[in-house]
């Protein structure tokens, strides 16, 4: 009888499968069998027969003993961004919003303690290029994760903070005390700007998208850096452009904004993702 | 006895996992488990298993009786973007494309008788927002799948003509005779441009991106609308910055280019994809 056999609900091969795929990455683009065994902690046997499978639906080729992906997994992204109507309508506010501030304009999700890239027009930056789609960076550190945790539930912000606030520079907050003030402050200002926490160097100011219900679905943000801009500079200039582009994208949405107020509003619902 | 253990080498419960997957799309965002299982034909009990073990990795949530995909779905496709170095390095040179030409821009891979999009940068105009990364078009239709057959193995060539070369306007090449030629035309002048094919009213120029080898690995194209620009526009001004911008992306991907003689060049190796 197969572990498979034994667990009623979960299947494992399943669970083997993404983890062989998620396993080629910018360090391993190219595996062995023998590095994608080590990688994940399989058997050999066991990852041989997982390539075959992933091989005969197209989602990976193998030559001269090395595997590679092919762009049959992008597809299963482009079903997500599909499926969620909100993804496609952002695209020409994100499009506006980076030529009025000619710098980076990206859209994120929650997932678990990360925020996920789910829309990005970049710019023709050295800094701006490396995040892609599907990139995931830490919630807590970053004006997009802030935007998403100040409107999420209670328990989502305790599961942020029980992770851990790791400082990633010196500016990063750290104490759960203040990082709840943060939050509260992001509510009340209808905004978010982080400052060198995730990187030095590397600004942000993030506004919340909306759906029909008014709940918080993703976070809108803008990115620069400390040599292009000060604080105060995106926060004078920047953030209310990028308030307005949020808004905009949520009333096309279906979302009607009242004014203000909404900033205030904290709803207990989650978002779509 | 299971299926999977009757199969040595293929796993079906994985098989079954991306089916489940890929059955989340724009016309079933939410879908319930009985949409699920008649979408993939598979039965209730083993959609509803394959849902379990999905919501336990991530990638998908249940509410309500109804599912749907999570942004994690999108960390496979980053995998492939981040484990292709060439789709990195080609992003700062879609973007001065589609700057020069106030056109979207784009890159795209074979995958069987598909090109899938592995890079864009739209252009607000409401025609080009709606293909992202990971989309799917028939190559013998457009510019992209020309360029990139163009290069490919011929018994790749007659793949794609024995999978039909189907009408999809008045203008589609259908005929497998006249097909050859264009790939013939498109290796001599080392571009494509194909107009109304796809789609009445579609334009676009593509041109080859090659790697160290001087294996032809993915297409770039420019894309417009017959309302404005004609094919003679197309050819006289926006072929020659598409091949050159292509030439620039492969001289970044390591190849040495050889001036003109290189569109004539023709190999047999397969892309890495």
């Amino acid at each position: 009888m197969t572990k498979d056999e034994n667990s009623r609900d979960h299947i494992q091969s399943l669970e083997r499968g993404f983890q062989v795929l998620l396993a080629f990455d910018a360090e391993r683009p190219n595996p062995s069998l023998a590095e994608l065994a080590a990688a994940t902690g399989l058997s050999r046997p066991a990852v041989r027969r997982i390539l075959i499978t992933l091989q005969s639906l197209g989602y990976v080729k193998g030559e001269g003993g090395h595997w590679s992906l092919t762009p049959r997994v992008l597809s299963i992204g482009q079903h997500y961004s599909a499926s969620h109507a909100m993804i496609e309508l952002s695209q020409p506010h994100l499009l506006r919003l980076a030529e009025q501030t000619s710098e980076s304009a990206s859209l994120a999700a929650l997932d678990g303690t990360d925020v996920v890239y789910i829309g990005r027009v970049p710019v023709r930056r050295i800094m701006s290029i490396n995040i892609a789609i599907g990139s995931r960076v830490p919630a807590y550190a970053t004006s997009m994760g802030r935007v998403l945790l100040a409107w999420a539930p209670p328990k989502h912000v305790d599961e942020v903070i029980d992770a851990g606030l790791r400082p990633l520079t010196k500016n990063t907050v750290t104490d759960p005390e203040e990082f709840r003030r943060e939050l509260r402050t992001v509510r009340a200002q209808g905004y978010s700007i982080v400052a060198g926490e995730l990187e030095e160097g590397l600004l942000s100011v993030s506004a919340p998208v909306r759906d029909q219900s008014g709940t918080v679905i993703a976070a809108l943000a803008s990115s620069t850096s400390s040599g292009r801009a000060t604080v105060d500079e995106l926060r004078a200039e920047i953030a209310p452009l990028v308030v307005r582009t949020a808004d905009a994208i949520s009333a096309d949405y279906g979302h009607r904004a009242s004014g203000k107020a909404i900033s205030t509003v904290h709803r207990e619902h989650e978002g779509f993702f």
